[in-house]
């Protein structure tokens, strides 16, 4: 079988950047005798924007098949001193800048172990300094796929780059979220995970910019150009405005705060303020 | 030889979306031993126009290899109670939802069959509401290329939703049409086919918007600038501007009619008004 | 191992069209018995740029596999008496319109031979006029991929067309050159490669739309939204604004003049003058 190599980068598609990472793992898997399977998750994360290729990676990758390599190139550090990394999991191994792109797999919940992309033998010959993803990261990806070990290239790192992850908070029933991620649709996916709304129970109470949302099964649900809230597929609370764009009705972006309550009494409403604002601040 | 499938949908490039199906689909072969080939037809299709999709689907599905499994999810129904289907024809698969986006491959002059995708081991162990393409579909398409029959996956389908797709209609040495599909460069590809106008004999007249264009061979035989007509490379009458956009110089879109005749007399363009009428009001 | 076909066309993502293509190669290998593993470098190209797309291979290629086969379509001259050609250099196999997309690779420093594309045989059976992409130029690409000789296309070609390329032209110490390419985040790249500035001595005066530009060594060297030059990773001279557009900034494109010295006394300036006045007109 091909082993797995996936993209995610804020590249576009109208240079040939990609094109020219692609040909350096093609060429390195060919010399090995081994083919690969070359995989899009995207390229159009917005310029520099970390967080966002973070967001990508965690939706796509825990639905590859065990084993699949993932790069990710979303690098304004590139030439800088900031490090390179191949960062191993139980499911998966992921090369990239040590800027925060690997949060969602740096948690304490699963084993990890993270290296330095330092071997001169996996990199290209001549390295620049304004285009690592071609010189640096894709080889390792490559050699990664054909085989070599993540330990082969370079030092153990144990502190590898974080970023501060918009949560949830639990208040008296209660919990604030925010939006994590704005869809191609408008809709908007916030950070409050399924089994949070379980934990409330009772119906839950949805609060976005002040207005109260219903939570229905699907966007089917709603009437055309309504809003509600729904369970999306990434198992995260999700506003949608039916055949329109919650994001344009809503005003709302990254760090917009959600939330949730089973009944919302004004003591709650209190306690729950400053973790909102802090939400917003920090968008 | 790896099997093929391709996909076509309306998610956009920018999510993770396709990723997720790309992963599913990848690890059902690779469990299953077997190499797919993934190709995009498109993912641009305009949100929720199921239409654009079929007719996506009409162009490129034709020159795929026997066997290729199409894999449409424009799904503005999901969550719902509409039907998940495959399709078999004598030359390819389809899977999708039954909401008419496989109609070009249901007319009376080909075999096809349908079934209901109901087989919960063909599908994610877990299904969400919101993201059938992932969960129902992509594991459908996966199972199908590696070798699992259309015919176990449920109960027969006899009435797959059929668009009322846009047509031509003949009226003495006439031939009123519409506009199908306006492309990246403005071109307007109609519902009139190369035979249609050898049908009619002699030189056609070709009207749209109230204007004559000549009938060319090819687009570099117009003038810079001006419009034309000539047999797209789908086998139907299109109408182009040289380096231009024949759609903003015409205010056309889907739906826009189109009228060919041999000699248009007062008495053909009295038959054909409410033709011309209808198809605008379709559109 | 798969055979590798690139894909370089101005059709974008939003049409079937370049899926068409993909079908017709992926039938012709799997007739052929062959894998063939196909790579988008861009199907972004501005409509009709040939020397946008000529610089697009002029990155990509260098860094696939030797014996690639690269497949380029953008057309203007579809169906009129423009020659269809393949081009045989020491790394690569080149297939598309004889329009001087291949220039880069037509240097007299390489080696290279070209055929017309007549053979009848591995064309479609039926060859449009409008989409010679799909009925001559893929089919030319997946049987030079299956191990057909580019010789059996057709008669050779002495004289390929080539575009009058930007280009750099030293004077007294100084070069004298032209933005290239504006890539997507803005970043201009010159026709300045770095042995050039090497070959002045000394530390390089760069000097852009009357502006002087210091050199730094990455993007990350200069303070955010400032502009610089540095040596890109195609090996030539860009300019950069740090998290901005140099594009933008200078009201540069494609022709835009730039010029390096070692040190720019009146005399040389004066010899500039035309050149740089000229490189505005070409563009």
């Amino acid at each position: 079988m091909s082993a797995i190599i996936t993209l995610t980068t804020d590249f576009g598609t109208r240079d040939a950047y990609v094109a020219e990472m692609k040909g350096v793992m093609l060429e390195i898997a060919a010399a090995a005798g081994r083919a690969v399977h070359l995989v899009d998750v995207t390229h159009e994360v917005e310029r520099h924007d970390v967080t966002e290729a973070a967001l990508a990676l965690d939706a796509a990758a825990p639905h590859f098949p065990p084993g699949t390599v993932h790069l990710a190139v979303v690098d304004p550090g590139v030439g800088t001193d900031r490090r390179e990394l191949v960062v191993q999991t139980e499911r998966a191994v992921f090369v990239g800048p040590d800027n925060g792109v690997f949060t969602p797999f740096l948690d304490g919940s699963t084993a990890w172990r993270a290296w330095e992309l330092r071997a001169p033998e996996y990199r290209l010959p001549s390295v620049s300094r304004t285009f690592h993803g071609r010189d640096i990261f894709a080889p390792a990806a490559a050699y990664l796929a054909t085989g070599v070990a993540a330990d082969r290239f370079g030092p153990r790192v144990m502190d590898p780059l974080r970023l501060s992850w918009p949560t949830v908070r639990a208040v008296a029933g209660a919990v604030a979220g925010a939006v994590l991620h704005v869809d191609r649709f408008g809709n908007l996916v916030t950070s409050i995970r399924a089994e949070t709304l379980d934990g409330l129970g009772g119906a839950p109470r949805i609060r976005l910019g002040g207005r109260r949302l219903r939570l229905v099964g699907t966007y089917g649900d709603l009437p055309p150009g309504q809003a509600g809230a729904l369970i999306g597929s990434s198992g995260r609370l999700e506003i949608a405005v039916r055949e329109g764009s919650a994001a344009a009705a809503f005003k709302a972006r990254r760090g917009t705060p959600v939330v949730v309550s089973r009944s919302l009494g004004p003591a709650t409403r209190r306690a729950l303020g400053p973790v909102a604002r802090r939400a917003r601040k920090e968008s």
